[in-house]
């Protein structure tokens, strides 16, 4: 691997950053890779000039999109992870002491490479004995998994528009809908309630279609994506019955799995369930979408 | 009064932007007032380079730093604001039938003016008959009210660092204290959890030591604020006890005041209970200075 290193100046939310870009040369149709050093957010991972992870914000993204879903319900074992490479969604599943095997399907190992030498923190999550990973295209891997597999599936993809569209469809979510036990749970990235209203009733409509047990949008704070939030859609198949809202089980912080990883930065159980309290103008567009 | 027009292009959150730049070439020490348009979030106020307002996301804060302590207490008569120019906060306030006299105290006149012209749906909340305009400093202001007049202060300022300092320190809070009657409440702009901990770690101590009863941090996602959330300082006086997380009144949407002014866009009950629950990082540090 070629890697090729370039300073320039650059400001994230006002904030001037000094960078350094990093490419992989030795790959066509590359991922354009660049890392940005920010005085206020750390470290700064953009591919295709998509902003995709801070040190100092990742804690919430990587949190919420896992904790929402394995907290939902009791005793996850089997969880599968669609994306997420940069392995901070593993670090996070690896904190459920039930957990015995985890799945993750990544399309770009590039995303492994960049996050296990610039993100030590972040790809920690790859040292867990119970990781197996992928690299392949999620919408074909999924296809191939025997019906009610996965207690869990999070899917970490980038946005609806260019290669990860597919992961917005109702094929796709069919396909997570066959993957699960009854009564399990997706949850997956589910763009802003301030930019993409249009988007996320799309997707909303999509699941309630596909999904016989609940729907529920949540959404969080992550100041360095696109206004500021970013939201997800939890879904649970037909089974056991599922309120998101309430979590049923806590982390175990004095597991061994904790310890290495340090304590949790974002996610506390009032969070999980603030976070499905949406803002009269986003409330009133998924409700009638949910039912 | 002189406007000066130019036109250019800025970009907010990634979001081509063209600008109409506006400023007041007769005033002496002028704050430097530019009016941007934005494909996202529609006419843009920035005072001194920052951005004050945007017609997509005010919503959000003026609905939230009103709602939170105006909800909390039943029947609100009497409310001052300090700062506020631009009306929004005023035609919040005017939403609860229950208020007899809004009283506004603005230090910069242009403010006003600006908004009139450019924010009609903002500075709705000047035609108010309940409301007295004031134009001049708030400290001093507040020093001359009456002990025990208000039901509730809304503090709606700029940042402390400059000239709205002196708005988040402890003379000030016990000006506002002493202009509160037993059990009134505050609200006051308290800075984002992502960027500015140490000071909101001050204010939260301040206020501890000033209001004797009680003392809460809220927060909200404002995109177009730096790092697109904004926080509030809520806080009551000794007196009849106010539980900020649960609401005691909601907004009777059927008024002629409310129907002047259209639905909420933002603020609900829920929300305002979510508002409070705080990421772990933040929860750490500011329940230590609360208690």
């Amino acid at each position: 691997m070629l890697w090729c290193f370039r300073y320039y100046c650059v400001s994230i939310n006002h904030v001037p950053s000094v960078s350094l870009c990093v490419y992989d040369g030795a790959k066509e149709n590359a991922v354009w890779v660049l890392l940005l050093q920010s005085a206020t957010y750390g470290k700064v991972l953009v591919l295709d000039g998509v902003i995709q992870l801070t040190e100092r914000d990742e804690c919430a993204y990587q949190e919420m999109i896992t904790h929402l879903p394995l907290s939902s319900i009791p005793n996850p074992k089997k969880v599968l992870v669609i994306g997420g490479g940069d392995g901070g969604v593993l670090r996070e599943v690896g904190r459920h002491s039930s957990v015995e095997q985890i799945d993750i399907c990544e399309i770009d190992k590039m995303v492994v490479d960049v996050s296990k030498q610039f993100f030590p923190e972040v790809a920690i999550g790859y040292q867990d004995p119970r990781v197996t990973l992928h690299i392949g295209d999620g919408v074909a891997f999924l296809k191939a998994v025997p019906k009610g597999t996965y207690d869990a599936v999070i899917v970490d993809s980038s946005d609806p528009i260019g290669p990860a569209q597919e992961l917005f469809e109702k094929p796709f979510f069919q396909s997570v809908a066959n993957a699960l036990r009854p009564g399990g749970v997706v949850c997956t990235q589910a763009e802003s309630i301030w930019l993409h209203m249009h988007i996320i009733e799309d997707i909303v409509s999509n699941c309630r279609q596909i999904f016989k047990g609940s729907v529920n949008y949540a959404w969080t704070t992550v100041p360095t994506y696109p206004s500021g939030v970013i939201g997800f859609m939890l879904c649970s198949t037909e089974g056991p019955s599922v309120d998101f809202k309430k979590p049923v089980s806590s982390i175990d912080t004095s597991t061994d799995y904790n310890k290495a990883r340090g304590p949790l930065k974002f996610y506390n159980p009032e969070i999980h369930t603030a976070a499905f309290c949406l803002p009269a103008f986003a409330k009133k567009v998924i409700d009638a979408k949910a039912k």
